[in-house]
């Protein structure tokens, strides 16, 4: 064990074999590690094919779940980019190799077996290749468990391995695991206990995992006290609407603590509920944004740290998203996620006529092609005539593979048995629906898309097994608000043909500006019950997404009884919640893991008055 | 801040103010805290009453999650019996003044705010109520917030209130938080930093909550160090089967290392997909059990720890109950718990003359009274004339509310459109009875159960939007060879009637020995397409309850075809477990909360090999 000599002073010791040093972390006083030589050696080759600095590669690569010789290939592939336009260092994603979260999957023993000797494979197949002199930090599991006590689960670590000359010549164990919001990682991983420092090619090269950075202290601070010359970061950071802004603010705030540039790779692509936005960049200790790769697609970002003492360069920057074109985007992308990584080939969904299944219709279309859609006009007896040409016209517009489904006959066949009225009558026909596209989805094999918003399901204006049927919903975390601008930006974008050349807006206009109905009974308006959207959807985002009780309710003005009325409702739809499909994370805080609450509960925020 | 002279010393120092030390856990060293003087001066109010030792009350009470009043109400009632039983000191359960789990209700201001003013107004009732001597130790939730980092959400602590003399004496934050199978304590709470003594009587009372005493080192260790007369811990234990010997054997280990008796009071009743079973105890340093409570029924435990240096005494026991009757007394408290506390006065499920449905029902009625009951019968073509009877039959041993309605008619109606074949005829057959059963919902206000089983619900053999709708599941972790041994103990037990005296067997033989169908298509058994039930039941327990790996289940002796069709069954239905219903957790690990796997992961156990 030895501890560095302090700033920059370890860089010169070099020493002939490979050191690591560890230490228990009980304390604040923990040592770093250095591994020298053999990245000293590295040096001598590098330098012999006349690079200046260390050309550095951020592989923002898609990665599949539980997938590990899809993932093997992913990274070989990367690798080989990476070293064609001749990187030296090569930094993947967070747990790159396994796809992220794997969730309780980390606690089976076979998955972390299997999984390290996919790692293995890529370090041996890099060198059998000739790329092993590059140095690849790949995201991947730790083997080595610990349990906190007798019948707690033995977990590993969240690991990031470093791959030389056919080996694993470094590990390096998350030590901050979150647990907050969608995060469950300390119920599945333990944290690390040793600080990374390699030398590449001369230059110290500090290592850390995604919430490692989030914290002031921590790992970041002890790399700060020993110096180093640039900090990677592997990380598997879900979008959310404004999160690019905070976490370049984070890392420019760590980079100004290391006095060195921070590298910051970030997954992509869709995970269940949540969407990996890409968006890797490099900040320097000034906060400046010195490389910046696309968001929601893949990319190799090349940057290179120059030699010491030389100014820090730009590489290659993109411009920053609207709100409007991140959110959807981010939409695509799960939405494509789910699909092709559940083995789908396509979707089918109910078209209204109404906004939200339009919208929904286009993000599919973009998402897999117009003609991978089945859109069902299912009318009832209270469909206007409007609404089923608006179904035909959107369906024709995105190419989609369109069907009409009246449901009189089954409605009828229900109604001579069961003489429905009210609210029951109308959950029958939203069910009658459900069982067709459901049954569409058993003859022909379709992913059928629930397309309920964030402010309906938050009041629980959707009928469970009804409209709320599928395995996917692409609007789950999108309001009402919202899901207008979207479709406005979405026909907007047509124009400038971003998304499929020439074109139609695939929206039809009446969509847009027509009132909203669930057409459920003669005349019915969805405002006939609830308080305008615009408001509505601020009521919510203060009580849903920043948990704000009665009093600050009041307090920003909204009515009291608007407020204890839709508070309400929105507790009395959780157990509507917990069984409605998945769908993509897009703000703050989405229902589903980002907000835990309990079915059955009797607190209603008025008992604080 | 003062520390303990030594084992048993510090009990002799009496202050004449209230001595709250507290040190900040950095370190293995942690300052034990004394709280003296209010106490001493009860020692002699107690003494002049002519008391011998301290006598203890367990307080086993159901709490309604969030509902403060009612909950309020609880804790003073236990208050008033266990003074006119004599007792000194009120042991409640963990978060009793809450409920339990309270999941991310902890993060709301408004909530905190309001519970702690609710305790306030408890420990003045008590003293307004002339029984402000009692010392009071009830579970509530702390005030005081931390955060992590920046951006990381405000947890407070899970927090153990001393009330005594109209006022909050004492509070005790748990310092270990347990975060796995269905905790998320980390999620929510902050580890408290201090431990806690209080002298009553004279004699020292150490007082820690729940997973703190699973751990072998952290504040049970230190009270030990400084000594303490007796350890009483409020807990939150849900019931899984076998678990109560892993508590009392816990706590005699626990007992023996403080050389003093343990008094274990834990909560009871449902919530969610949890069951608390009671089963408060009192264990001494020998690890013999000194008194217990019944499990599954609210209870005042009454155990007086005597005078220094006399032997320990036996209070009130109970028999262990068998393990059909503990998971059948589960699943009743479970639903009981459910429809009571959601405010549901009856429950709807489809009878098909099977095991599961007879099962289902019989449980309800036990829970709610069999004419809360509304059992609806739904023949198809398909249906054998013994299963109608069999139906009507069990309808009419629990007098419940029997209803027919055949799908014939709707099945056509949908047929006449769609001409489906296969799996999506059989689907929408399952469909349409679940299309009725929510509509009864809807127009009759009837809590839906769904009737499959866990063995069922692992493989997918269920139809998502059929036969899994509803609200609550109460087989959900009861596996199909379970189901079997419940039901023959359930009409076992009605000739003793414990449950409702002079019934009949509530299921009628057939349904229990006929060989189980779908009857979705002629003559389908279920055999037809899935390994016994047997041999089932015990490779989902060893890959679904125990995690283990492809190699683990063949060194088990499964046959290597079955253990690759049967897994991937498991993990290609786990979407459809996603929206399945809540359902009370019995077993070691249950589906939901306690199994969090991706929905989409590529992850297949053979690929370890």
């Amino acid at each position: 064990m030895r501890r560095a000599a302090g700033r920059r002073g370890a860089a010169s010791v070099v020493v002939a074999s490979v050191v690591v040093a560890s230490v228990v972390v009980t304390s604040v006083v923990v040592t770093s590690v250095v591994v020298t030589s053999v990245v000293v050696t590295a040096v001598v080759v590098a330098r012999l094919a006349g690079m200046a600095g260390l050309r550095i590669a951020l592989a923002q690569v898609d990665t599949w779940l539980g997938d590990l010789a899809r993932n093997a290939t992913t990274v070989l592939d990367a690798c080989r980019a990476a070293h064609a336009a001749g990187a030296r260092l090569v930094v993947l994603p967070e747990m790159a190799m396994t796809g992220y979260p794997v969730e309780d999957l980390a606690l089976r023993h076979s998955f972390r077996a299997a999984t390290a000797a996919a790692v293995d494979r890529v370090a041996a197949a890099l060198a059998d290749e000739g790329l092993g002199e590059l140095v690849v930090v790949v995201g991947t599991i730790g083997e080595k468990t610990a349990r906190e006590h007798e019948g707690a689960p033995e977990r590993p670590t969240n690991r990031a391995a470093v791959l030389h000359r056919g080996e694993v010549l470094r590990t390096y164990d998350k030590h901050h695991l979150p647990n907050y919001g969608v995060f469950d990682e300390f119920r599945v991983f333990t944290p690390g206990d040793e600080d990374c420092v390699l030398e590449v090619d001369g230059r110290r090269v500090g290592l850390v995992i995604c919430e490692d950075i989030w914290q002031e202290g921590g790992p970041v601070a002890r790399l700060a006290e020993v110096g180093v010359d640039v900090l990677v970061v592997p990380n598997a950071s879900p979008f959310e609407e404004g999160k690019t802004d905070v976490r370049t603010a984070l890392a420019a705030r760590r980079a100004q603590q290391l006095g060195a540039p921070l590298v910051y790779t970030n997954l992509v692509g869709g995970q269940d509920d949540l969407v990996f936005d890409g968006g890797s960049f490099v900040v320097g200790p000034d906060g400046r944004i010195l490389a910046s790769a696309p968001q929601f697609v893949e990319h190799l970002l090349v940057w290179d740290l120059p030699e010491a003492g030389e100014p820090l360069a730009d590489g290659p920057q993109v411009p920053d998203l609207t709100p409007d074109e991140a959110v959807y985007r981010a939409l695509v992308t799960g939405l494509a996620g789910y699909v092709r990584k559940n083995g789908f080939r396509s979707v089918a969904l109910g078209l209204s006529g109404g906004i939200d299944s339009a919208l929904v219709a286009a993000i599919a279309a973009d998402a897999i092609g117009g003609e991978h859609v089945v859109g069902v006009s299912m009318p009832s007896v209270y469909s206007s005539e409007h609404s089923k040409d608006d179904a035909a016209d959107l369906a024709a517009r995105i190419g989609a593979d369109y069907r009409v489904q009246p449901i009189a006959p089954m409605v009828e066949a229900f109604q001579g048995q069961m003489h429905l009225e009210g609210l029951a009558e109308e959950n029958l026909q939203a069910r009658v629906r459900g069982v067709i596209l459901m049954a569409l989805s058993n003859a022909e094999g379709h992913l059928v898309l629930a397309t309920g918003n964030k402010t309906e399901l938050a009041v629980g204006y959707s009928t469970i097994y009804g409209d709320a049927v599928g395995g996917y919903a692409p609007l789950k975390d999108v309001d009402k608000s919202r899901v207008w601008s979207l479709a406005r930006w979405r026909n907007h974008a047509a124009l400038d043909a971003r998304f499929r050349p020439d074109e139609l807006a695939p929206i039809p206009e009446s969509s847009i500006t027509k009132p909203p109905s669930a057409e459920l009974r003669p005349g019915q308006v969805d405002q006939d019950s609830l308080p305008p959207y615009d408001v509505l959807d601020r009521l919510l985002d203060a009580y849903v997404e920043h948990a704000e009780g009665r009093d600050e309710l009041l307090a920003r003005g909204f009515e009291a009884d608007m407020v204890d009325r839709v508070v309400t409702l929105v507790d009395r739809a959780e157990w509507k919640r917990r069984q409605y499909p998945l769908g993509p994370k897009v703000t703050a805080l989405a229902f589903g893991r980002d907000r835990r609450l309990p079915v059955t509960t009797r607190w209603r925020e008025e008992m604080g008055r």
